[in-house]
Parts: structure tokens; C-alpha cells; sequence
């Protein structure tokens, strides 16, 4: 397995730097892109595990989210610069989606198939359902529902408001879990022992060496992997829509997927809830508004209004979420009925 | 008490009978038809209990809501070949309401009013909110928000997609129920004591043979009793809507309420919370898309788009239900509330 | 810290009324009643909690949350006879908003700021989570859905049998929580020990006489600060909505507010709670109805029915509170969530 890794990822990369600079066919790129990237988020699970044995599973799961959502937020920005704001707006409820619906369903199935019951902490679910309230119920839907009657400007004011407000207590949610609150709500049955008994596939040295590299290089070829969405769009009859909100959903967020997979098939459930969750809460309360932000400075300017659908579908999907995590334990129906959502609103986005 | 059920059935279902073949006034038919099913509801509901005796409290739920939902089923099959779709979808948004909010309520109320508090199994609330929340918030609310920028035979390709996703899930939870997660989450402090002393009335065959009987029966009078639902409308202004969401619903689930409340009484509420959220669960994802299926073949297609009001009061009513039920605790209050959502939304459908 | 409250009302009242007579500027005035009440609500919350160390927790919550909406009920009724129903339905809104996001929020940020973890009884948590799910998102939320397709004369016909209801279920829950269920979960780890050491300020004749004269002044005071608001309007370019929803909020709840925070301070959370989410119910099943009645006899009828981005407020804020509460525990960090929401609704409510 590591060695189709590694193969996919030395002979993928240089693929697809040279088909970059040769104007290789769009139909090419796409498959070798989509290829790398998978190779790619290979390593990355690699290193973020074993980076998150030295670290613990709470630091392990932040990492995790972050190297995920760097990638998004670089191609967020190019394609903020081309002016294309409704790709933006997609791929952010694409990003929510596939973590929420897709990343945590595959996570609770595979682990469901080897363990009758998986546990997670229950003082994380109850944390995170509060802000997933927060960021999609409030922040999302407060800007949606006022600005039917605002005009365009009032409407990006308010955005920036709620853009604000969502990073300020982003940042004191991190100085919560970090420092006031750190180890208040771990529990005494950690298995420790568990722990203790595992080894770092790699060093801590190049564990972060490998992170940073193939971070560069997901980024790279994401950038890539979005100039081939025109011809989706024109060959296979895709909307943008479907385009931001599956395609570059599945494919942005890889490298979650397989490491929250890997870490439920190991049993680790609570790193695997903290990888979809966590990364979806990332989305929602820094990456959205700091690109709502950085818009201000950009061609177009991006208010945190998203279409009905779009809106709908976030909110459903988070209800849901709550609803399966609330009893801090998964199995793989649950899984089932999380990928089963997924399903639907793909369907639903596909056909709109 | 039992005795008054056999009069009413055994004068009552002939009467019916002769009543359709002379043509008798459609209100004297209304009575009788009412009267006679309540009559067999109460058949319907000894004969449960005394297989739930002998099967134990999952099984006899199970049985429970599919000799409810047969008869709405059939019913729902004929009004669908006289192509009134939108009177199918009323009486599915009515079996639905009057299962989360009448049945359960009252058997709430009836079983706190003897019992000040009463319990049942926590997991079985759980597994139902989550397919609650995917049934009613995702797989119903998607196609009416995605079908406001979709033509009509678009939104029907969205339905049977969605109504084989819904089917599919459906059967994978009886799968994990009865297969490989049976006995997982049956806690210890089982009253087995009270169980064991308990005597079914009937034996295992005499009760398999009453449900057979008394199901054909309900489905004969059920739909004489739709054709006198016209005369309803044009003599007491009754609104399609209103009949078909409020006295369908009652009549329609006489014999989930009666079993549900007798349950409820007995201090069996685990049975009861099966009943109720399991008629409404097979309603939702069974019934529902089973006849968005069949209508491929008949007249009038039937896409899985309710009217807002609908739609709306469903996912209310879901909301309250999880949230009365997710401690696993009942009591005559918590009854109340239920009955009294159900009376508000009972006036908003007669005045609509 | 009393004797600065003694000052403000001692001098405050006095010059409200000289003020009232002599009809001094309004921008004078509304800083002069804002000071007076500020002061009142001290005297109101030290009488309310030497009347809750006689009397328990629970009698002392009901206590304050009657205390500090008798004032908005006769605001509300002078508003309604000026022909005001905008304003009501806005301060309505705001009442529940403040309680919900601004009370508690500062109540569990407060209290999280000296203790780390805080605890309130899940029982109570759960009973509010309850009425709240049924009172903001069935009883507001049907006759706002049901009145796009109904004549004004229907939407009100609506809103008083949902008025009816909503008493009827609020006198029932005063039935169940002080008669047939009294005492029922109380958890024996109550602070019992703290309670007895506690010595009341103030007697009970004397904490009572206090309640009613400080009462009485407030709403005078009241009344004078809402003939300001017309000022407000055109001097400082405020909507309607947001004086009504922000400001009459803020002012009108500050006894709940002063009193709520105080009890968090002391580690009584059972009491906040009870303070800012009772007073939340009774505003929205005991004052908005009995409005609605009350307005038969006004020159303008009040029909349950808000504007959109209100109700969405109040559906968004309830489904928040209700996923932090179901804990039984609070801490600054979820104090700052709340008070965030609070603060991107009133960055919506001045925009609109």
C-alpha cells in the first residue's frame, strides 16, 4: 500500500508539473491530478499519525484540520482573485459537507465493519455541536435570512461583522481547549496503555518534513486540478455548483478522509470526530470569513450569503451530526446514514 | 370492555358490508366505518400484545406498525390510481403528525397519569431521532427546497432517487436491528421478572390469525370510508388538506393509538415509543417511497414534494420528539406538550 | 457597590418624575431612566434573592422571571393601545433573545470566569428545552408558515386559538413543576450544606415590600423611557426593530439580568438558569398570548406573526441554547458563544 504511494506520488507530481508547462489535455490532467493528490494525502495521513502519537490525539486531530484546510484556503484565494465568487461560497458548503457527511460517514462505517461500538468523547461532541449551532445555524443563516432586504452593500457590512465575530471566537475557542480548559474533560479510561505501546512510523523531524512537502505539493496541484473544472462543466454537463460543492469536496479533502478513516479503522474514533468535525468548524469559522475579509481587497466582493439550496443542505447536514454524536458512541449504520445524506444532496446538486 | 369490541366489530363490519352494496347516506357510512374500525383496533391490539408476550417488546413494535401501515398503504395505493396525489401526500404529512404527536402523546399522558415517571431504552431513542432527522429534515426538505429551480419531470427523477436511497436505508436498519446489532444495546434492568409472569390472551396461532382477519377487514372498511370523505368536504367544509391530514390520521391509526396507549398503561413504553416513532419511521421510509415508485405506473406521478405547511409541521413535530424523548424519561406533562402541538397544528390545517 | 445603587435610585426616580412634569429633553431623560433602572433592578435583585434563600431556588427563580416581565406586560399593553403592534411583536422578540443569548450568556461567562465547570439540574434543563422547542419553533413558527396563505381575519382567528393553548400548557406546567411532580428530580447532591449558612438581607416582609415598590418605579420609569424612543429614532437613525429588539430588550430585562448574573457569580446556576430561560417561556407562553387576547379589545389586532428575520432569530437562538444547556454544565467559553450570537443579531437587527 505505502509503495503504490509512493509510487503514484514520484511519478504524479512531475506529471503533473511537466503536463502544467506542455498545455497537456484538460480530460489528462484531471485524472493525474485527482491521482497525486490521493498519493499525496497518503503521506500526509503518514506523517500527521505519526505526529500525533508524539503529540496526543486532541494536538494529532489540529494538525490534521490545519494541513487540510491550508490547501483549501490557497485555492480559495486564486479563485477569489478570477472573480468566480459562487465557486467560492460552493466549494466552502462542499468543504462542510463532505466532512461533515462524507469524511465522519466513511469514518463511523470502516470502523463500524471491525467494532460493534466505537466511543468518542463526549465533552468534544458536546463542544463541537455548540459551535457547528453557532457557525452554520447563526452566523450562516443570520446574513441569508436579512439580507432579502438589504442592499448589496448593507449586506457585505453585516458580513464582515459576522466575519469578525466567527474569528474572534474561533481564537478564544482555541484558548479555551489549549489553555483555560486543557485535560478538564478527559476522561480516566483513556487507553493509555493503547498508547504507550505504539511507534512513530517516522521521526518528529520528518514527519513534519513530509507535512510541509507534500502540503506545497497538494497545493500545487489543486491549482491545477481548478483550471480542468471549465472543461467538466462543458464535457460532461456538470453545474459549478456540483463541480464546487462535490467535485472539489472530494478531492480538497482527501487528505482528512483517509487519515480520519485510517484512525477509525485503528479504533481511534475520537481523532477521526475531531479530523471531520474540527475541520469542518475550521471552514466555517476561520476560512470563511477570512476569505469574506480578504475579499474586501479582491475584484469581487464575497458577502457570507450562500444559495437556499446550499444553506439548507448545511443545516440539515449539521442537525444530523449533532443528532448521531450526542451519545458520544458510533457504529457503522450510523456511518450508512451519514453517507446516505451525502448521497442525497449529491443527487439533488447534481440535478439542480 | 372487550366484550363492547366484539359487539361493535361483529355488527358493525357486516353492516359496512351491506352498507357499500345498498348504498346507504355517506354519513351514516362515515359513522359506521369509524365506529367499526375502532372496533377492530381494539382486536388488532389484543392480538398484538399477545404476540409481544411471546416475542418480546422489539419484535411485537415491529409487528405493531406494519399491521398499522398496511392498511395506510392500501389505501394510499387506491387514492393514488384515482390520481389524487395531493391527498396521498396530506395523509402521509397526517400519519406522520398523528403518530409523533397524538399517539405518543397520549400514551405519554395516559401512562403518567398512572405513573409519575416512566422509562424507555435510551439506544432505541437514539437510532430512531437520527433516522428521524435523515427521513424527515434531510430526505423530505431536500426535494422541496432543490424543486423551486427544477422543472417537474427533474424533481421526479430527485424523488426516486431519494425514495431508493430512503428504501435502502430502511432495510440496512432492520439489518443492523435484527442482525448484527440484536441484543447489542438491551440494557440490564429488563423488568424480566414482570415479563415472565405475564400470559398472553391468545396463543401464538389464534393471534397470528386475529391480525390477518381483522388487518383485511380494516383495509375493506378504510377504503369505504375514503369515499365518504367528499360528502365531508362539500357538507362541513372541510378542506382536502384537513381531511386528509387530521382524520385520516386518526382514523388511519386507530390501531397504532389504541395498542401504543394500552402499552403505555402497562408501563411497557418502550413498546409505545416503538409504535409511535416506528410507524412514523416506516411511513417516512417505507410507505412514502414505495409510492413514489408506483406512481411511475399510474396516472399522475408523485413526487416527494409536500406543501410548505406540510413540510413544516413535520419538521417541528420531529424536533419536539427528539427532544422529549432524548433523556429516555416520560411523564403526563411531556404527554401534554405532544397533544397540544397537535391541536395547534390540527387549527392551522381546518383554517388553512 | 449598594450604596451606588441607593444614590442612582434615590435621586434617579425623583428626577424621572420632575422630568416627566417639567418635560425636560428627551435625550436627558432616556439617560436618566436607563440610570434608574439599572439602580431599581439592584434593589429587585437583592430583594429577589433574600426572598430565594427563604424560599429555594426554584420558588425564587419563578419569583424574579415574574418580577422582571410584569414590567414588560404593562409596557406592552401601553404600546398595544397606541396602536404599536410592530413594537410589541419587536420587544417580544427581544425580550426572548436577551434572555436567551444575553442573560445567560453573560450569566455562564461571569460564573466561568471564577468556576471552572458550573453545574445546573439536567431535569430543569431538559423540561425548558421542552416548552421552549414548543412554544418558539411549533407555536410561533405554524402561524407565521400558515398565515402566507390565510386572510388577516383567519391569522388572527389562528393566534388566539394558539394563544389559548399556549396559557393553558403554561398553567399546566406550573401544575406538573409545583404540584404532581414537585420535588420529583430533585438531585440529592444539592449544595445543602451552602444553602443553610446562607442569611438573608432582608426579611421576608420587608424583601417583599421592596419587590413591589421597586416594581411599581420601574414601571413608571418604563413607560417614560419608551415616549424617548421616538427621539432615538430620528436623532440617532435607529429602525424600529432594532429599538425594539435591542434596546427595550436590554433595559427591560436588566432585573433578570443584574439578578441572573448575580447567582452565577455565587455559583447558583440552577437559578440563572431558571432566571433567564423561565422568563424566556413566560414571555412567549404567558405575555405574548395574553397580548394577543388583550389586543381583541385594542384598535389594532395582534396576530401571532412575526416579521421573518425575527422568528429566524428566535428559532436560531432556541436551538442554540437548548444543544448548550443539555449538558447540565456551562463554562465562560459557551457564555461567549452565546454572547456572540447576541452580538450578530444586533449587527442585523441595526442594519435591517
Amino acid at each position: 500500500m505505502n509503495r503504490l504511494f509512493a509510487v503514484v506520488v514520484f511519478a504524479g507530481v512531475p506529471l503533473v508539473i511537466a503536463g502544467a508547462f506542455l498545455n497537456w489535455s484538460d480530460f489528462l490532467m484531471f485524472i493525474l491530478c485527482c491521482i497525486s493528490i490521493i498519493g499525496l494525502s497518503g503521506y500526509i495521513g503518514r506523517a500527521t499519525e505519526s505526529l500525533a502519537i508524539v503529540s496526543g490525539p486532541r494536538v494529532g486531530g489540529l494538525l490534521n484540520a490545519t494541513f487540510g484546510n491550508a490547501v483549501e484556503l490557497i485555492i480559495s484565494i486564486f479563485t477569489l482573485k478570477a472573480g468566480m465568487v459562487g465557486i467560492v461560497l460552493a466549494s466552502l458548503t462542499g468543504s462542510v459537507l463532505g466532512n461533515l457527511l462524507l469524511v465522519l460517514g466513511l469514518s463511523f462505517f470502516a470502523g463500524g465493519i471491525k467494532y460493534k461500538r466505537q466511543n468518542f468523547s463526549l465533552h468534544d461532541a458536546q463542544y463541537n455541536s455548540g459551535l457547528l449551532i453557532f457557525a452554520i445555524i447563526i452566523a450562516f443563516v443570520i446574513p441569508e435570512v436579512f439580507s432579502t432586504s438589504m442592499d448589496s452593500k448593507t449586506t457585505f457590512n453585516l458580513s464582515i461583522g459576522i466575519a469578525i465575530v466567527l474569528i474572534a471566537l474561533y481564537l478564544a475557542g482555541l484558548f479555551f481547549k489549549l489553555v483555560t480548559h486543557r485535560g478538564v474533560f478527559t476522561s480516566s479510561d483513556n487507553k493509555e496503555g493503547e498508547v504507550e505501546e505504539e511507534v512513530p512510523e517516522w521521526t518528529k523531524k520528518k514527519s513534519i518534513l513530509v507535512l510541509l512537502l507534500s502540503t506545497v505539493a497538494v497545493a500545487f496541484v489543486s491549482e491545477q486540478l481548478v483550471h480542468t473544472f471549465e472543461m467538466l462543466g462543458s464535457k460532461f454537463g456538470w453545474t459549478e455548483l456540483f463541480i464546487g460543492v462535490i467535485i472539489v469536496a472530494i478531492v480538497g479533502n482527501a487528505a482528512e478522509h483517509v487519515s480520519a478513516v485510517t484512525m477509525a479503522v485503528k479504533n481511534k474514533m475520537d481523532v477521526s470526530v475531531e479530523i471531520a468535525v474540527g475541520s469542518t468548524l475550521q471552514v466555517a469559522m476561520f476560512v470563511a470569513p477570512v476569505l469574506v475579509i480578504i475579499s474586501i481587497f479582491m475584484p469581487n466582493q464575497m458577502a457570507l450569503v450562500f444559495t437556499i439550496p446550499e444553506l439548507v443542505a448545511m443545516v440539515a447536514a449539521s442537525f444530523l451530526v449533532i443528532n448521531l454524536c450526542n451519545d458520544g458512541e458510533s457504529n457503522w449504520f450510523e456511518g450508512l446514514i451519514l453517507f446516505s445524506a451525502y448521497i442525497i444532496m449529491g443527487i439533488g446538486f447534481f440535478l439542480l
